[in-house]
């Protein structure tokens, strides 16, 4: 075998490995993981504004941020009842498993039973990295277009859930909502899928019994 | 020296071989060339459709687009007078000089005046490679929010000029355009910068204006 492939292959099963400690660590504290992803600017950290403070209330939430080089999403969410903690990738384009390893190692007090993962502003890279996660939550936003399921497909198809956010922009943005959702009933027809508006807390209360359900089930395990 | 760094090393020393010798083939054909980056449904194809006609009008003009997955870009700005050539990255998340060798050999007739390469719906990676452009532009969208430069800095820093698109949803979304530019003043003051509205045809000219010049001043050298 070519160096290039046993070193890349290496590379790969270490990361793939702290996965499932992950996995198995979150198993064990019966913490329910999503991880987030969408492009930048498709609200992510505005859902999570919208979402947080009924979710905390109920359950032990921590919040880890990925980011490229700042905290401002973290700053964001800081004061909104959950434990947050930012990751900065230093450039990369991706959280990795060692990474929010650190970041669940900075948590204070008892294990949470919900963990969000904020994944770095990109469609494509987070898509193919496990990170422990129960589940990847695709968003993607009316203002980018309906064609992002079919063009980014790699995301779609592995996510538990899949949220269009900024539903109010539907129609002065002429937005074909139902191609939207035929690519999705193609690539990924299992999926859960959610309409909402994050910034005007429009149609958030589906995602919150969907999260609550999955919470309440992990607590049983 | 450990494998691990010596192969990353040779990987990255090809690629950047290979990026100088794409800008030495543009240089001896006097190809002006963009590499157009921006997240997913910024209106990169968009701003394609709204400009190519003109351009391609004055100069030979060719667009190689990147994707991960679709020929959707390239079969939306096709018949626009300018040659056409679809690169699928099949997953990656950039476009690499070696791809961009493999589009520009596809090019029928004398080299083109104009190379226009729409990289990959992506803030983060395609701004770290270079692919033997004359410059690097950087595109995001009012719909995005207004702070995706301090967010994803190593693109605006790199750019030449900065495309701030969407410009008639500034009011209704309350986008805070001071504050948008204030970053850019900070990050990177000599790049140059438009605001427009590409699906509007809105404030298109200054941004051929831009290209025309350099695209003439390189044909002089």
């Amino acid at each position: 075998m070519p160096t290039e492939v046993k070193v890349l292959t290496d590379v790969l099963k270490a990361t793939k490995e702290e996965a499932a400690r992950l996995r198995a660590d979150f198993a064990r504290d019966r913490t329910y993981v999503i991880d987030l992803i969408g492009g930048p600017g498709c609200g992510k950290t505005t859902l999570l504004e919208a979402t947080l403070p009924a979710l905390a209330k109920q359950f032990r939430t921590a919040v880890l941020i990925g980011d490229v080089a700042t905290a401002l999403d973290a700053e964001r969410v800081a004061d909104l009842g959950a434990q947050t903690c930012q990751l900065c990738t230093e450039g990369a384009c991706h959280l990795s498993p060692s990474l929010v390893r650190v970041g669940v190692s900075e948590l204070a007090g008892p294990p949470p039973e919900l963990l969000i993962i904020e994944n770095v502003g990109n469609l494509v890279c987070p898509a193919s990295f496990d990170i422990g996660e129960d589940a990847k939550i695709a968003m993607s936003a009316v203002t980018e277009g309906p064609e992002k399921p079919i063009k980014y497909p790699t995301l779609f198809r592995k996510s538990a859930a899949v949220i269009l956010n900024k539903i109010d922009l539907v129609e002065p943005l002429e937005f074909d909502r139902e191609f939207y959702w035929s690519q999705i009933a193609r690539i990924n027809p299992q999926a859960d899928r959610f309409e909402l508006a994050a910034k005007k807390r429009k149609s958030i209360d589906p995602w919150i019994a969907w999260l609550t359900a999955r919470i309440r089930a992990k607590q049983k395990c």
